[in-house]
């Protein structure tokens, strides 16, 4: 009867997996989030999970047991006897009955008749401790610090977002490829790089500095480089199948030590063959990220990241961080609606300069349409265009500030009664957090790539083989890079890109 | 009238996507896979693609179009002059008029009334050129290579694959995560490593050997590595939120020169919490393959494939390739099949020493348990349990075999009238490419992995975080790792692991 009672329940958000056998368990297996969903009475019940929190009364001991499927975690009713070797941060199995809870805060409670201690907890000693923890702190013990269930929340999190750009690239027919990490080009325009050698040369290796004399027998016969990017190599391969997106891992060696800078991180990047209108680029971002918020709406991830930041404003009501639940959804429902605003970069300029004009707003840095726009000028560009209620995408920077590899506009602009060339290219800024997304038309003509090599100075760089592409059947085409680390800050609220990235490294840390 | 019969169009199998507008094209944009399934005729047609092949006669000429989203071509009739820049490999849009054809080998065909040539093709120079090409040759140029159908095939299996994977795990509950590339231990048992330095050091960095003297300034205070496995670190976001996957690139900085190795290569890892049974793990490895199976033989590209294949046994009579399109279909029902047998490694022992004494079979090494499993051993048995028809699971291998991390078996083996200690763990062999994935018990006990550690000369090397998974609430977990590159190989027939990834790295190669 009692495990009849769980295979007849049918709990479509949940998928049934065979039941794991731990000896001497012999009930059926539920998890916390499967459980809580559960608003009938059961009897043999297993609950496997972490000690999150616990209360020690005089005939009763409560302890709430979470395993990382929820943000919730369910009450668990012991004899103290029973709790009596338990810890926060134990791992446990539970049996019992899951019944009416006579407390407010639960419909139902577990009354436990068993409890088996999986693994002890040196309470004493563990880094995370039932209390308030900076997040500086935890950044030192990224192996322990999924376990807070807020961190965790941003591991399921992240892997629902994945989920549903996979789903998305797939509807429209993009083929999702694996672009090399080990590459050979150090100067693709994007930063510096790390250089890679081999510990089972025969010979000591060293890694050269660009330019560098040393006569080294490499693993690859020539120095090589983890890559910055994929574009290069994801626009050989748009070549054969059209349409190509890749989520991979990408790589900085700068010394910037910021909230918003890893040396490494997951890079979106897409290519689409035979356009030359930078709104079909524009348009697969948008609908991507529409598509990606809409999901996060409907879901159960979804209300429990506004569930966590209600917590966590309530918590710490004297942190910095001011951004609300409310402003969390605003930011998925501005994605979500989709129909950003457009505006050049030059009308960028004249908006910045108008309102620094008239004093609605103070910069550090002037306005100018040579100098390009600081950080100050993104953010309220970001905030002011489209009332702050969603992204913007800036188009059409001079083509000075930007990377060889980008189409020129089809007009070149007239400011100050200067003319000036711009590229064809955008970048999506997003309210708070900026810089989002950035993408161009790639020039697909041999001479005129040529020349902008030449002219930018990475011309015989190991890119041969990228002027080979527009040899023998060039087509126009486009693409863009997305932060995806930056987007799950986005989508989390989260201000720090260290704390929404597993294993972060950045310069001086690398822990793991 | 024109474009309105395109958008009534109902293609059930693909998705319309908003049509490019590349000046001066005012049609409706369709993909040659679309096209192909469109069955009445209708006029005012774009096609955007590169031409395949070109046949001229007097009178007209032919040309086969294709643009990677199928292995077919659509044919396209021109008139001989417009016809006269073309040649194979260079890009263009076609329109014209979607028709029945005269000819006998198509239904339909493009009657062509306006040719532009998007991107011109350097004939000549080609490396690429209209005729067979070996493999060996193709490798030097991996920007070119997918061009060729048969490779751009071989990408849009790796994203079918990559897709049926993530909804596979998705509704299995399993948290998709991305562990990091660059990590602190260069020993994890799994071979030579690559050593990363950053050319940004502000003193010329030298990638040290381990236990060299050099004093040197490392962007992260100390050597770091590129990663061989994300077990470790997946350990520990397995605790987390209890069953985790990633799929993710790995290295290796070994001098192998063989068809199944590369320095850089993708691998699926995952691994599952509250399980002290390596069944668990086993069925999470056979569901999963099942599923791609399964979604692999009712595809478009599961039947593409089998052509390719045949068409290539056609073309190639003299190739020792030997796969037929029947044997192809037939990996993918052994997979799809499941409930593959699963024998202990002692058992296999006893079946390579009955199989050597009655002379079934010739083995270069006799088969001994101490001296364990050699690849011409794999692949009898791979060949012989389950009669060859699907994958076989061999388990419980000698611990003196295997690395730090994997837990005693339950019972140690008797063997010679010897005891052994054995460990928890599979390799999952199939017919002809052999071991394709493995995995284990992990050892959650503190002490027991504190011992197994300094026996096997690893403590002290950057795993104390690793020891602390076991000090703070450890549980019973699994896992395993398959060969994402090796798995392409075994769906797609093709016999070298250099010829599925894009871009292949191995000792003393890394094109572009």
């Amino acid at each position: 009867m009692r495990a009849c009672l769980w295979r007849r329940c049918n709990f479509r958000s949940h998928n049934f997996t065979r039941p794991f056998s731990i000896s001497p368990a012999t009930h059926e297996r539920v998890d916390v989030a499967r459980l809580l969903s559960q608003l009938t009475e059961a009897d043999g019940v297993d609950v496997y999970g972490w000690v999150r929190s616990l209360r020690r009364q005089k005939k009763v001991a409560f302890v709430a047991i979470g395993d990382g499927s929820t943000l919730e975690s369910v009450q668990a009713v012991l004899k103290p006897e029973d709790a009596a070797q338990l810890s926060t941060g134990a791992a446990v199995r539970l049996t019992g009955s899951w019944q009416a809870s006579k407390g407010s805060k639960q419909s139902h409670e577990l009354q436990v008749t068993q409890v088996a201690i999986l693994g002890a907890n040196d309470a004493e000693h563990n880094p995370l401790q039932p209390k308030y923890q900076t997040p500086e702190y935890l950044r030192t013990i990224p192996h322990l610090r999924p376990r807070i269930p807020a961190n965790a929340l941003l591991l399921r999190l992240r892997s629902q977002v994945i989920a549903s750009l996979t789903h998305f690239f797939n509807q429209q027919g993009f083929v999702q490829t694996h672009t090399p990490i080990i590459t050979s080009s150090d100067c693709e325009g994007a930063g510096e790089v790390f250089t890679i050698c081999s510990n089972a040369a025969k010979e000591p290796e060293q890694c050269e500095k660009p330019g560098g004399q040393a006569q080294v027998e490499h693993f690859f016969r020539t120095p090589k480089y983890l890559t910055v990017s994929a574009q290069l190599h994801l626009e050989a391969l748009a070549q054969a199948v059209e349409k190509v997106w890749t989520l991979s891992p990408t790589f900085r060696a700068e010394r910037s030590d910021t909230p918003r800078h890893l040396s490494e991180f997951y890079m979106l990047e897409a290519e689409l063959c035979f356009t030359n209108d930078l709104s079909d680029v524009m348009a697969v971002v948008e609908n991507m990220l529409v598509a990606v918020a809409s999901d996060l709406l409907s879901s159960h991830t979804g209300a429990e990241l506004l569930k966590a930041r209600e917590a966590s404003q309530a918590e710490h009501e004297s942190t910095t961080d001011s951004l609300t639940a409310a402003d969390l959804k605003a930011r998925w429902t501005g994605l979500a609606s989709g129909a950003w605003p457009r505006i050049t970069y030059a009308h960028a300029i004249t908006l910045l300069q108008t309102a620094a004009a008239d004093s609605s707003a103070t910069f550090a840095f002037e306005p100018s349409y040579e100098t390009g726009l600081q950080a100050e000028h993104e953010r309220w560009l970001a905030a002011h265009v489209g009332e702050g209620k969603g992204p913007v995408f800036v188009t059409d920077y001079p083509a000075v500030q930007k990377p060889f590899y980008m189409s020129p506009s089809s007009a070149s602009e007239s400011n100050g009664g200067k003319e000036y060339n711009t590229a064809a290219c955008f970048d999506l800024l997003v309210p708070e957090l900026c810089e989002l997304a950035g993408g161009s038309l790639r020039e697909h003509r041999g001479d005129e790539l040529r020349k902008a090599m030449e002219a930018k100075g990475v011309e015989g760089s190991g890119l041969e083989w990228y002027q080979d592409l527009r040899k023998y059947g060039s087509v126009p085409h486009g693409g863009f890079g997305l932060g995806f680390d930056r987007l799950i800050c986005y989508l989390s609220g989260v201000g720090n890109v260290r704390d929404v990235v597993a294993f972060p490294r950045w310069v001086g840390r690398c822990e793991c």
